[in-house]
């Protein structure tokens, strides 16, 4: 197999010249990286600052606090560290792994194939550069995953880290606006106001605690995806009393795009709000592309392990054998990977049941798995080896992504038999993994309409006991080639709504091709967008704390404050400048849309300015007259 | 006024120049324009035709017949019209109008600025230049009102003819089905199938008649707005029990956008699927620009007359008369608009109510009134005044938008007590309106988080009895400047799904900028896929019928039909093209998202044959095996 690997089959990439993406190292407009300090030196939280500028005089002057946001984009947005991707982001967590004395450093790689790969001098050139990590694993008899902690009454600093950064310095932003004037106690008020919440049975505190991290940790109601082989990870938290996060997918095909582009799509896709990103690489130096990645990712990677033990018995599924696909676990588990996506569910008997549907099996590790199911007329081997796997990722604490291989791909096939036959043994594949302290989420669909999504988290509350939903979209609708990130952003959004935990992100290329950086762009802030939703519906505490104080700056033509403190500051200053570029339109009171005359914010506070001149009359004397 | 307009000031256009837009007439790709005929001969309704290829034989081979889609575009896209912008389209409705003998052709125009502007020879380049047409107005005690004559139990010409648009040609396409091979009435049956709705108390027939088209309009859950000064319009309706619509707004500012820009949005906007084009122009020539577009516009053209009626006095909303409005409701009537959104809803009273608001008033019209009440600390002239404009509308069939001119302009102050004070007063005035059989349709948010849409229909439904809601998204969230038009068309599925009859676009540009070519197109297609959602969870009959087309030819590899069945062939195709642009690959089993390996409906496919190849088990067999 090494054999066919060569230089020219992946001509744009050579490890020596790997650099950052300039555009990904740049801070964000108006923003800085602070650090939230939690109970021991190490423990600092990254989070973003966006500063305001002050209310102009007209608008009866003040100042505005900075507003403190979630920053998924690691070192790579600190003025203060430099990067270089050869060798990789700092360890942050290593002393913290170290520390709980519950693993040991490997002589050498575990996996044959992972041994292979590094003696093959034919990819020293691709091969990440800096020197071999050694890897750790579990001592013998010992458990490393966080669920293992919390449910021993163990709250570690990854827990910690997540319960400071899940506040988002809420605390730090309403003193300042109580300092920030003679009115700050109303400002306050006002600026952390927030609509009544409809929560379908979430339970989130108004403030997060390691405490409950922990419990949540332990109920099996939230994950923690930490690798011990991947220390670079900034800890973070995925479970329905928790933000709404987003994962991103990369990876190349066989056909387009090599090792650099995939770093800096990473890269980018956490500058602009990736909570996770999975690697669903399928073309040749998959294992070498992954390395690139985890050493320079700070946020959780996910991965689809059977991908990569099909290439490893060229595309033949049949010949697919457990010990092939247990080498890849160790593998990719020995590399850092904090979460595997493993089709178990695809049940030899559920099969059948997806013969009349519209478009089959859509997900392709499903599809994989039930040719291998058929041609062996064998259950599979995913399955029947369940417990040996929990055993594997156990010992590095990799999390299960349980996949949902028979999700449809067709609003035709939603919520059809084949599908919560699948997630009902999901269930059962939950049960077993906490049983191994194993932590685990689910995956859900796919393509399901706004009326029947519900039902799809109703089911997997019930039935796989609340552990943390991971959907793909849903797309309410099949009929938006090129418009799919928005008919799943729909989707996404109501189901983050009802409690799913993590939203995939769909590009606009889904259904048509492999998506570029525009593409992954789009697709993030979609879904930053739909899971910001989300959070608001659900009432999630201080969610509305952004969205008002945009609103406040909108009103008062503050706009820059309303570019930088939106999703994408560089589209929202594109799309203003494209009809009013100059420098003085930024203070304007007024912009293209509607002209100096019509603009509508501007006559209100002309109403404003009016009503008080009115003779002393009060708004309220005015009411009494009118009513 | 006049005296400042010249030609110098409308650099850009001259009628002489005027022609269309070549991009708006091309046919869609595979498409074709065909009409479906009535119960006479002169109606009939235009559908669009998307031909699909044949099953390939590695599929099972097989015949699929072509998908019937609704049409917006008019004339346009029939290859056997010649558009000639400067002599307008066609009067499809004129002898249906002439043959009620309702009304009369008045000997010039009534309104005393319409005259003026007719008159002035500086306007002469600008001025639409077919010869002028003899306004028509309601014969004294006659009523011309689709309302009218549904209430008296008459099915107008209109009726019929949106009962066929409904439709769809549902049945034609059956019967395709059932004769498209051996296996016709399972293939029917199965293309056929949707997801059960829920749908909130609308209730949607399975097949539209034209006695239901005439009893919802007489009940006033529908309008189907028809202006007799507008015979150019192909009759179209509007009500929660039809297919749910959407408007695109033009119109330029004061700022940038010339009139020719203007008439090639619309034609742009319908060719994508706009159902209704609000013309919101505030800069000069307001008046020649309007006249451009409602010539050559097919669908209804709707308008904010105070717009016109500030420019009139100049931008000082105090000086505004009801005189001078009265003559702006005339002059735009008889040039033949179909729908004003008047806001007569803002009363004094209420205005107190947004003094704590974030964002104060932000519609542009409410925040006109406003300004107008406390300046004269009077009640809002249009309130007063209200009957007065029914007679007006009246006699032209102008339907109302009753304007939500306090409508929120954050989720801080979305569902407040000025918001849902105007709904309540707009519900009486619905009752007035009524009473003179004028068509009224409501306007609504504006920006509301997703948890409290519902409350919106409801107090909608419940105060304004039904009459058709016509929303502004909503945005479920602020913070997404240059991603608005994502973030309020998750708004607009929701209460689309409740029962909103018309949602108002919003473009990628919202808050920034006047939106160009591209923005509307990007607009249109995200709402017509909202939209669309919302008629899927709502279980409109035949819904899913191009979803299931789609996702059949999605699954055989017809990328053909995959394009053409979407809502935007061209971007679909782009995106595919751009990473496999050969003709071969139009007919490759895979696309470069996943490449030829990996591709999971390949799989399936091979699943498929594999299972039917095994010894003559059937699926079933097996299932009873490994169940």
């Amino acid at each position: 197999m090494t054999a066919t690997l060569s230089l020219s089959s992946c001509p744009i990439f050579l490890a020596a010249d790997a650099r950052v993406d300039g555009a990904a190292v740049e801070a964000l407009p108006n923003s800085r990286k602070i650090h939230v300090t939690g109970s021991r030196p190490d423990i600092r939280v990254p989070m973003r600052e966006i500063r305001q500028g002050d209310t102009p005089a007209s608008s009866g002057g003040g100042v505005n606090p900075p507003v403190f946001v979630y920053d998924c984009s690691g070192p790579y947005t600190d003025p203060e560290v430099s990067i270089d991707i050869r060798s990789g982001l700092p360890p942050l967590r290593e002393k913290w792994i170290v520390e709980r004395g519950d693993c040991a450093t490997l002589p050498a790689l575990s996996s044959a194939y992972g041994r292979r790969r590094l003696a093959d001098p034919a990819l020293a050139a691709l091969r990440f550069p800096a020197l071999a990590r050694q890897p750790r694993r579990a001592l013998p008899g010992r458990k490393v995953t966080q669920m293992h902690y919390a449910r021993s009454g163990i709250i570690t600093p990854e827990m910690e880290f997540v319960a400071l950064r899940e506040n988002l310095n809420r605390q730090a932003y309403l003193q300042s606006l109580r300092e920030s004037g003679t009115n700050g106690e109303k400002m306050a008020a006002r600026l952390m106001r927030q609509h009544p919440g409809e929560a379908f049975g979430a339970r989130i505190p108004e403030e997060i605690t390691p405490e409950f991290v922990r419990d949540e940790i332990a109920r099996g109601r939230a994950i923690l995806p930490a690798n011990i082989n991947h220390p670079e990870s900034e800890p973070m938290i995925i479970g329905r009393n928790f933000l709404t996060k987003i994962n991103a997918n990369i990876g190349n095909s066989a056909l387009v795009s090599s090792i650099r582009e995939e770093v800096d799509k990473m890269t980018w896709a956490i500058r602009w709000g990736g909570d996770t990103v999975m690697d669903l690489s399928t073309g040749k130096h998959i294992h070498e592309t992954r390395e690139w990645i985890l050493r320079n990712s700070p946020v959780p990677i996910g991965t689809v392990p059977i991908y990569q033990a099909l290439e490893k018995v060229d595309g033949k599924a049949e010949e697919l054998t457990w010990e092939i696909f247990r080498d890849t676990l160790i593998e990719q588990a020995e590399q850092g990977v904090d979460y595997f996506t493993i089709h178990a569910g695809v049940l030899l008997s559920h099969i059948p049941l997806t013969a009349d549907r519209m478009t089959g099996i859509v997900s392709r590790g499903g599809a994989i798995l039930a040719k291998w199911c058929l041609a062996h007329q064998a259950e599979n081997f995913l399955y029947t080896h369940f417990e040996d796997i929990c055993a594997i990722l156990n010992a590095y604490d990799v999390a299960f992504s349980l996949g949902d291989g028979l999700r449809p791909g067709s609003l035709y096939d939603a919520n059809d038999a084949a599908q919560f036959a699948e997630l009902k043994t999901l269930g059962e594949l939950t049960d077993l993994a906490w049983k191994h302290d194993v932590q685990t989420m689910i995956e859900g669909p796919g393509h399901v309409p706004l009326q029947r999504i519900r039902e799809n988290m109703e089911q997997e509350l019930a039935w796989c006991k609340e552990a943390p939903f991971y959907t793909l979209g849903p797309l309410v609708t099949d009929i938006s080639p090129g418009y799919d990130h928005i008919a799943s952003a729909i989707g996404a959004a109501q189901i983050g709504w009802h409690g799913t935990a993590m939203l995939c992100y769909v590009t606009p290329k889904e259904h048509l091709g492999l998506p570029d950086k525009n593409d992954v762009k789009e697709g993030i802030i979609t879904y930053k967008l739909a899971a910001h939703a989300a959070d608001l519906a659900k009432g999630h505490p201080g969610a509305q704390i952004r969205d008002n104080a945009l609103s406040k700056a909108r009103y008062e033509f503050r706009w820059e404050d309303q570019f930088n403190l939106g999703l994408d500051p560089d589209k929202a200053r594109a799309f203003h400048d494209a009809t009013l570029p100059r420098e003085a339109s930024k203070a304007a009171h007024f912009c293209s849309m509607c002209g100096p005359r019509f603009c509508s914010m501007k006559i209100t506070q002309e109403v404003r300015e009016f009503a008080k001149q009115e003779s002393g009359r009060s708004a309220k004397d005015m009411a009494e007259k009118a009513g």
